[in-house]
């Protein structure tokens, strides 16, 4: 490997374990839809037909699916009010999503300056 | 939509913009490769062999079709140093790709963290 001018902080392994931690959040958070369904989560829509019109464009059985990952995940918990009638479905965002706010919000920050800087580019 | 209890931050468009852009970081950066060979970048890896090798699996096709969407993005700069013998190529990591270094450590920090968290339920 050429010596570099970029300070490299990791050694083989650590960079090898720490991209692995890379892929395993991609794995959980990846794919179309399931960043975007915590967005919904965590801006306050809890029943499913709430969450359903707000990501545009999912179908209720993928939606129904990516809840049951997002469940098994730790991220989402499914709560029954069977007193209320008709009975009340709810799905919470756990404290465990709220670390992802951070997360989701920097990834926000990154698109709308990479968006800008793009279109710049393309009226030079 | 119900009253609810987590604080929301974001008005309806205020919300719909921030969603399209995560949805455009994720295009830029999603997928099976890109933050790998990203990762290979910054950590010094910068000859097309030495990147190939870092990022297992990789077809030499593909990485050099990913190199070029990097290249298109402004995340990767291919130098060539022709006075050299034999010809040096070499893919370096804009500045504007260090921009992404915070966000690629928080992913790994929550992949680890969400690693132990899953493994240790499996456990009980």
């Amino acid at each position: 490997m050429k010596e570099n001018n970029k300070t490299q902080t990791f050694t083989k392994v650590e960079c090898a374990d720490r991209l692995s931690a890379v892929e395993d959040a991609i794995y959980v958070l990846g794919g179309k839809w399931k960043l975007r369904i915590i967005v919904a989560l965590v801006s306050g829509y809890h029943r499913f037909n709430e969450i359903q019109r707000s990501v545009k464009g999912i179908s209720p059985r993928v939606l129904s699916n990516e809840l049951k990952i997002l469940e098994l995940n730790g991220l989402v918990k499914r709560t029954v009010d069977s007193e209320s009638f008709p009975v009340l479905v709810e799905y919470i965002p756990t404290d465990y999503a709220e670390t992802l706010k951070e997360l989701v919000s920097m990834l926000g920050n990154w698109g709308v300056n990479h968006k800008k800087r793009i279109s710049s580019e393309i009226d030079l």
